[in-house]
């Protein structure tokens, strides 16, 4: 039995224990909670007698109660617990976003590489058989060198009463942005894996111009990639219905996934091929238009953890390592930072830049 | 009968003639040709043995043969000939674009003003059903205000043996541009006409990407309007299968155009108000999903012609009048220019520069 300590105790950590509580998991055990709210601790004594409750992380890892911790505390803390954790020995499954700024994340990453232990993070929509069929599809090499991606994902619907919940939730300081840095970790990270890390990065985020909030509720991205393939992404939580269209071309064809469906457009030579060989002045290259059958079934939190328990005990394979999680929130920094300085981002991202106009926003 | 003069006739032009000829344009007659090719005489006397011909538009014009002209010459000279065509009372369709930079196109418009003929532009989209549907659901305010829209407009696929037509074709002097100027100019319409002007333009053009040509072929720009809304736009010559996804967010819901179907989702509240009353931290506005009932018919170049036959015999209106031509010409120029000088762009757009920075293109 693996046993699981939760740091963090919010809307997400009581979510994780909840479902440890209830055997969701097999073979991980609810073992401890740490918060700095009292409140928290009774709900998690009343949530399971046995549960062990700490106020610091030090009183955690010192108790030496838990084989592994899911850490689900304000984004900035990630990486410092999960360092902590590392440090103890203790198996560590951060939430998304990895952190709020890539140069902690990366010190997280570093220290992962020697710590001998389990390390993920909570990237619940790589379960999805839509998103996998898809990396695999274009990393597998079944659509050609990639040409062009386009992401709208604006159905992360947000009132404003979910952000009068307060607290670090949509603030700089708190929480470090807001869309891209809240709803939009999954996409990007999906993103990237999917089509691989862009290298420049041009951005138009706009500030609690749906809600009164102080971050960006509403983005717009242009991307080109080392091989001169372009990108858009298109995000806000302010739009109802909201779309979510994941386009994909490459050379010999095209992925579209929307409503819950995956198209794949498969031609019969590549496009490179044809443009250069063709003749007739208005031929277009043939394609077959094929539905891509996949499971319905995402296992979503709980696959994750699941997947977290069995490769602690040397089982099977991770859905995402924890050191993948510094890819999406690169693009996600390299968003902010040239929207703020309003001018295209290169990658390697200038991490100090990045900070130094994150703290103007304080 | 309306006498119609052709004014060049390459490939549209000889469209056009043939049409006339053919009879259908009911209450047209094909009168003249004008084009400096003599091989262009001998077509269009095998065409129609009383069709008198002409090297030069002074000739035509002179001769008193035509009653109207379509003006299907290189973009750049549209203007020109239409403002010739005006001087000498006589009714103008000018092929899209208007003209190539806006300058001599909102001369032309001026002198249209006081001209007292009929001037028609030749955006045969606008007979599409859908088009006009959200054209008049958008302005109509079925939608609400404009909050965000998108045009994935990449099915314009043209192989390289296209471009090798030569000629003006996808050259800077002769062309004045790429799939922007010849191919988009019905979108870029479309688009204004549907949401309106932008007044802010950021786009990145990339030339001769995918063909061997000295203009653009690859197009992503981001828009946005007075209102606060924004805008994506992308458009390639290069993507097969390609994509036209043309969608529209507003307040009070959403249309998506794509696959030649009409998508109306019509929210129960409008959205902002929604979010100024929920408490529900999680809740969204409910919405109906609707399949707009269109006509499957567009009448395209000949239904655009013969509405112009019917104005000039003071019947009915315009598909687009020809001083409409300005408002998609200012998009694409406003895109070419903010792509060239690397800034977003604000409109009114700065002709001059536009016209300097061209012209280092030649």
């Amino acid at each position: 039995m693996i046993r699981f300590g939760i740091i963090g105790c919010g809307l997400m950590g009581k979510s994780h224990a909840t479902s440890l509580k209830e055997g969701k998991i097999p073979g991980a055990t609810l073992a401890a909670v740490c918060d700095t709210d009292p409140k928290v601790h009774e709900w998690a004594k009343e949530l399971c007698a046995d549960v062990k409750t700490f106020s610091t992380t030090k009183e955690l890892f010192d108790a030496k109660v838990v084989d592994a911790v899911i850490i689900a505390t304000p984004h900035y803390e990630h990486p410092i617990y999960a360092m902590e954790a590392m440090d103890n020995k203790v198996h560590v499954l951060i939430e998304k976003p990895a952190g709020v700024f890539t140069k902690n994340v990366r010190q997280m990453n570093e220290k992962a590489k020697t710590a001998g232990v389990v390390f993920a993070i909570m990237y619940q929509h790589r379960t999805n058989p839509l998103y996998r069929k898809m990396h695999e599809m274009v990393q597998g090499g079944h659509l050609g060198e990639l040409k062009r991606t386009s992401w709208i994902i604006t159905d992360w619907y947000r009132p404003q009463a979910y952000y009068d919940m307060g607290g670090w939730r949509a603030t700089w300081k708190g929480e470090g942005g807001g869309v891209l840095i809240n709803q939009c970790p999954h996409n990007l990270d999906l993103w990237q894996w999917i089509c691989g890390m862009p290298t420049k990065v041009a951005a138009f985020t706009h500030n609690g111009k749906w809600h009164n909030i102080e971050v960006e509720d509403d983005v717009t991205a242009y991307v080109e990639y080392e091989n001169g393939a372009t990108g858009t992404f298109v995000t806000t939580t302010a739009d109802c219905p909201g779309t979510n269209r994941f386009e994909v071309m490459g050379d010999k064809g095209k992925l579209v996934c929307e409503n819950d469906e995956l198209i794949h457009y498969k031609l019969e030579v590549p496009e490179r091929e044809f443009n250069r060989t063709n003749t007739d002045i208005f031929a277009k290259p043939k394609y077959e238009r094929i539905v891509i059958d996949c499971p319905s079934e995402v296992s979503f939190h709980n696959g994750i953890t699941q997947a977290f328990v069995k490769k602690i005990n040397g089982e099977g394979e991770l859905f995402a390592k924890g050191e993948e999680g510094i890819n999406g929130l690169t693009i996600s920094n390299a968003m902010h930072l040239s929207s703020w300085i309003g001018k295209t981002v290169e990658l390697p991202l200038d991490e100090d830049l990045f900070v130094a106009e994150l703290k103007k926003r304080f």
